[in-house]
């Protein structure tokens, strides 16, 4: 089994491999710069069913389903599910997965959850709890939309720094190492809170727990950010990032040398008005499984550090007047 | 690292100890039967607190403290944290959390959380990525009853079959091998739909998940319900108790003979006012790190099978007409 590396970080030996993956979206993103790379494309927001919610639940099964086939598995090999998503309750996934004969390790991360749930689903990997696992989450626009903040047809002016969750799942398949992708370690965050009350400014309440974590796996594996093609954060958006790159430089980092965000990547920015960029669960899981796993697969990109942010916003605790607490986890995976 | 047994079960080779664990309730719970065991009981249901979910928030921190404290461990000897809650986003766990310089991994399995979390922290303790991992869970009858059913104030009429969330919170401390209580196995569930959608009737809604993860065990460690002093369930209630032996008698067997429920333990049932018992995150963790575990320490038991039950239930998915999935993880704790 892995080593226990320093605080917080795991080393996988015996680093698993990705075994297969996959991503499905919703039209918006279906029309953003990433749109070859996903496995299915919505025609509409509701996907032909009845909720927004039901609709989250078609794109994880269809993630899901799509990794099992472009792995050649069936339901059967698969011996645990991690997953989790944005909704109250964890919706989504639970409703996925009741038509899964697979047991299921529900997981609450916010938009951290992929990171999270491919972290431990390495875990279990390498110590042979299973013999594959999968991690998935999932967000929707419009089912976030009104449960975090405006009746999504009340129209609600948007703030500059606020930004579009993302229609989007992402499933990763991990088995026992055979080929790259490889998972190397994983770093799981501390929860860290900025003090930020904005609920429309996600990217700044989760900039810190971005920079707590990788700084800590950077710390705790005796790395540098030169050790790294690139360090992908989930979704801190434009705000987030500049923060994040603000942060490090206090260190004398340079880390916009190699930060990339799912957050800037998922949309053209500039002409389809999302304001500070991307975010929800299923932006990073979605540039994560759609992009990213497959540049690393081709060896366009050797070494990411996968850290996915989550905002661990409650509206019940902002209407308290509280602040927003974040975590961010950490996981390195690599075509070596 | 553990044997993979079978589909979802984990069998602890160097069975991981239960170091130490304590508990956190409120003043109905302090007035119950196992008030004696309870290592901390507030006086009034808001504890000092402005809010319900910033009391909540108090009793998982205090079963946190005093579990440490019980364990003369320092924050800084804990690796992990696993913990969630009933509250959308997790409210209480990452409240609570924010104040520890810890690593919290997240996690949503309703009142099934106390055994998911536990069973995690056995894995990371196991295999050696963690030196001391911690277990935790919370509810709060008045933050649950607002989310879940009626604002707490409009005396709503409850319905027989309705349970009284727990005002409580519980904390194991996992640690590697050394004295007993040992955590020897575990079974992660699946996703279970009776059918359900009586929002009032957790019970029933999850009597199934707790047959099919208790039934998967036995099946999958080639055991019986003889090998166990006590299969311990969440909290089904009266209701879902009764479930739970009629399933079994489908199999020809008497689970009547050994099955507890942490429901039907917390309250004084017939003076108290709960209708079908307790429920909540709170209720099984609380009587777990209350009564159980001193029970196991004392020799007094010798072989539990806790099984906490989680109904994932989500008002919006309710709203729109769905059934209520249900999941349940078990965890054999041993004296030997």
């Amino acid at each position: 089994m892995g080593n226990y590396y320093g605080k917080g970080t795991i080393n996988f030996d015996n680093a698993p491999s990705v075994h297969s993956y996959a991503s499905a979206v919703g039209p918006k993103e279906g029309q953003g710069p990433l749109a070859d790379y996903f496995d299915y494309i919505g025609e509409e927001a509701a996907l032909g069913e009845k909720s927004w919610e039901m609709a989250e639940v078609i794109l994880q099964k269809s993630a899901f389903r799509s990794a099992l086939e472009k792995g050649q598995l069936a339901e059967t090999d698969i011996s645990f599910i991690f997953a989790g998503d944005l909704l109250n309750q964890c919706t989504c996934s639970s409703y996925g997965i009741r038509d899964f004969d697979i047991p299921f390790i529900g997981l609450f991360g916010a938009c951290s959850t992929m990171a999270e749930s491919l972290a431990l689903a390495s875990v279990f990997v390498e110590s042979g709890l299973a013999q594959n696992a999968a991690a998935m989450t999932s967000s929707h626009f419009c089912s976030a939309e009104r449960q975090f903040r405006m009746p999504v047809n009340y129209g609600g002016q948007r703030t500059p720094a606020s930004q579009w969750t993302a229609t989007a799942a992402g499933c990763v398949v991990v088995a026992p190492r055979k080929a790259p992708p490889y998972v190397r370690a994983a770093t799981f965050g501390k929860v860290t809170d900025m003090g930020v009350k904005d609920v429309n400014n996600m990217g700044g309440a989760m900039a810190g727990a971005a920079y707590e974590t990788i700084s800590t796996h950077l710390a705790n594996t005796q790395q540098s950010i030169n050790d790294f093609d690139m360090i992908l954060t989930g979704d801190l958006g434009k705000v987030g990032s500049g923060l994040l790159i603000d942060l490090f430089k206090r260190d004398s980092v340079d880390i916009a040398r190699v930060h990339a965000d799912c957050g800037l990547m998922l949309y053209k920015i500039s002409e389809q008005d999302v304001h500070a960029g991307a975010s929800g669960c299923g932006c990073s899981a979605s540039v994560l499984c759609g992009y990213i796993l497959k540049r690393i697969s081709e060896g366009k990109l050797k070494n990411v550090l996968f850290t996915a942010t989550g905002a661990l916003m409650s509206p019940t605790m902002s209407q308290q007047g509280e602040s927003i607490p974040a975590v961010a986890h950490a996981v390195h995976i690599s075509a070596e």
